[in-house]
């Protein structure tokens, strides 16, 4: 972008934007350039918006199509794709200040936000009104809500209630052309019209941008009761998801943990978890009938082969492992580099899954330690590698893609959760065949003509 | 359409389809004129096809879009909004006999089928291998899943379990062009592109022809206990509605039936439902702690005003109240001409949306009963009326479009589950508002640019 243009970019946006919510200082812009993500390019910004109110992001929308600047959408820049990273000379739409909580309607169980609301903040004030907001992404301390829906985040009470989509009823998007869409509704059921909610849900910013969400909320469940057990091969652990399900119990959790990711869990915050099993398996069930649950849970596990069949003996011990499940990401990220993938395969092959991935850091000699929610079949095994070790990193790659390979020839989805970004465009296209990957290039023309929306994302632009 | 060109088209259809597959007998093509809706205009095909695969449906919109002739698919035709309806001059599409159960995977819970399939058929199979399908509208022993997909068919069951939407993982759709495209995925959670599973479900035959769906079952719940009570005023039960809502309680099923439903009831199958209420409401749940749930909604009734609070004695007590309000559209059609509307608000303006149709009734001085699912906010007033006097018939219609207004001025939508059709066209666009109308219909363009797919339903062609 030469000088005039950024000039006349930065003019335009100030003409109706307070003068500190457009930003263009280096040091800050630098901040904005990427999120969690690896091996995702990451473009320098022109400028940063900081946006307040949906009026700010329609004006945003407006300027950018006019002088065809790209707009990179961000909450908290906790996504694992580069689905919010910076492309060169765009404008870098800060939606972290867009986070009031309009309102919860505890009577009709509804809450409407902005974007900007981290996901834990939202859950702390429904459970004020003795509700429950079930979506609950590992990060949920520090990922916005416009964040969880732009992938369509998944979470740990996936299994028993469902994905972030299922949580929302309506939306308010601001489109390329700056107008303002209302999407769904606020009742429990309707059926006028297309389905735009679920289209923009998990669309990452390349259709348009979330400026409000009117979210589903359910009664919560009862203090949920928890079961470990250790295992001593992954297959046996595969076995036992296998065995709970075929058993018709539904546990709202049900997380599995690798040897490697046990290791590192201990080595960064010294929990005293078992070492010496090739897997561990943790369930909850927060049902009226969890004793029983988890006792028929405990059941499955010991007849699959689990030992150290435990139940924890209060919540506060059930949490203490499911925290070791919820940072597993830091943890590994702390040992080195690590390369997380996030394949969901059918639940009979959940076992294959886990052995030939095995199988594939024997092949490239790198450990991939393997954490994820068994229960829904979604799997992120997680690449270590010396991120200074060209060979490494070459390896590393491979093992990451070969992952995929595998997933999807027993059926499965390259992204259950973490979407697709710069990360997965290509494995997109593969999973999607020729005749979905037209229709889903249609559709993104169709609402962004100029390919203003957060260009290169989910699609090649 | 002239002689020549009905030739040219059979001629073309036969092509490559069996000869008994194309109906042009005039007797034969009135029977496919209609589905169910009263009031929607119905055209006369110019030619009948009976689809028996996925290649049957490709050759018809490859043929039908060279020729420019508007197809319409067909299921059970047991629609109320006239979404089926034939259009002057088309090919009535009929799937009813591509009704395969591909297969049943009960380790992954998950069902592949043919659209033709009765619902009632779906769920006795699934039962079979102690799995359960819960969509289940009132019309499930006569409806194809085909057209539950197409209206996203609620039910009975939503209130716990959800709608059709909520159980669909993937689609096989034939577009416009004859292409077939495959959506979503066989897995518990994908994030693998835009939803464009969720955009066919609920689009009645608008946007392609869906030939195939993949199907998440569940376990089954436990055998249901029942409870119903009387209410002194319709309000009374509406705010026993609430009661049970804020208490937490998450019932499988929460019935609605007005006086007048309850007399039709008992002059269609002389059920000795009781008709000196105003109201009744029937309550089930199939959880593990039923009768502790059950005893707690009783409760809330009897803190509502309701009285002779009754727990059904076994399951096939319940099921008789349960027949009676899933039979009350034919037993109010048996009293004369009956207009259903299928308005859902949210659950806190449930009392005065009741209020508010007495009041309409006494205005237009027709009868309007009331049934539907009031856990979730969806009712069905429904205006009665003798369809041999124009005035009469006039004031019928004054009262639905009444009370619409009424539906959508609570925040509600006028249509819960039933769909569009034509019926509430004008309705869907007064909801939508301009910028929501133009997205529908720059997305109809794109799936349909010859506007040959149902023209005329959910949006003006």
């Amino acid at each position: 972008m030469t000088d005039d243009s950024l000039d006349a970019l930065t003019a335009a946006l100030r003409a109706e934007l307070p003068a500190d919510s457009v930003i263009t200082d280096p040091d800050r812009l630098e901040s904005y350039r990427h999120d969690m993500a690896r091996f995702c390019p990451a473009g320098t910004p022109a400028v940063g918006v900081q946006a307040r109110a949906t009026a700010d992001v329609q004006h945003v929308l407006r300027v950018a199509s006019r002088l065809r600047v790209p707009v990179v959408p961000q909450g908290g820049r906790t996504g694992l794709s580069g689905g919010a990273n910076a492309v060169d000379g765009c404008i870098v739409l800060m939606l972290d200040k867009m986070n009031r909580i309009i309102e919860i309607d505890a009577p009709n169980r509804v809450a409407v936000v902005q974007p900007g609301v981290f996901n834990a903040t939202l859950s702390a004030a429904v459970a004020e009104h003795g509700l429950f907001y079930p979506p609950d992404p590992s990060s949920w301390e520090i990922s916005t809500i416009g964040g969880n829906l732009a992938t369509n985040a998944g979470g740990l009470c996936c299994v028993r209630y469902g994905v972030t989509s299922d949580f929302v009823r309506g939306l308010e998007v601001a489109l390329a052309d700056g107008e303002v869409l209302r999407t769904g509704r606020r009742t429990a059921k309707g059926v006028a019209g297309y389905d735009l909610t679920r289209l923009f849900v998990g669309s990452e910013g390349t259709l348009g941008v979330i400026t409000e969400a009117t979210l589903a909320l359910r009664p919560p469940g009862l203090e949920p009761r928890t079961v470990a057990a250790l295992f001593p091969t992954v297959m046996a652990a595969g076995d036992a998801v296998a065995r709970v399900v075929a058993g018709g119990q539904v546990p709202s959790l049900l997380e599995f943990m690798d040897q490697s990711s046990l290791r590192a869990a201990n080595a960064y915050r010294n929990m005293g978890l078992p070492e010496h099993a090739a897997a561990m398996l943790i369930a909850q069930s927060d049902g009226p009938r969890a004793a029983d649950d988890i006792a028929a849970i405990a059941a499955r596990f010991t007849e699959a082969g689990g030992f150290d069949v435990v139940e924890a003996e209060d919540a506060a011990e059930g949490d203490l492992l499911l925290a070791a499940r919820r940072e597993s990401h830091f943890a590994l990220e702390a040992l080195g580099a690590c390369l997380t993938d996030d394949v969901c395969v059918p639940l009979s092959h959940l076992a294959d899954f886990v052995h030939q991935v095995e199988k594939v850091a024997l092949d490239v000699d790198l450990t991939i330690a393997i954490v994820g929610h068994a229960g829904d079949g979604n799997l992120h095994p997680n690449v270590m590698f010396d991120a200074a070790k060209e060979d490494q990193v070459a390896r590393a790659i491979r093992a990451f893609d070969e992952i995929m390979r595998i997933g999807l020839e027993m059926g499965g989805t390259v992204t259950g959760e973490h979407g697709v970004g710069t990360l997965k465009r290509d494995w997109l296209a593969r999973e999607l065949g020729p005749v979905s990957l037209r229709v889903h290039q249609d559709l993104k023309r169709l609402f962004d003509p100029a390919g203003i929306l957060n260009p290169g994302k989910v699609l090649a632009s």
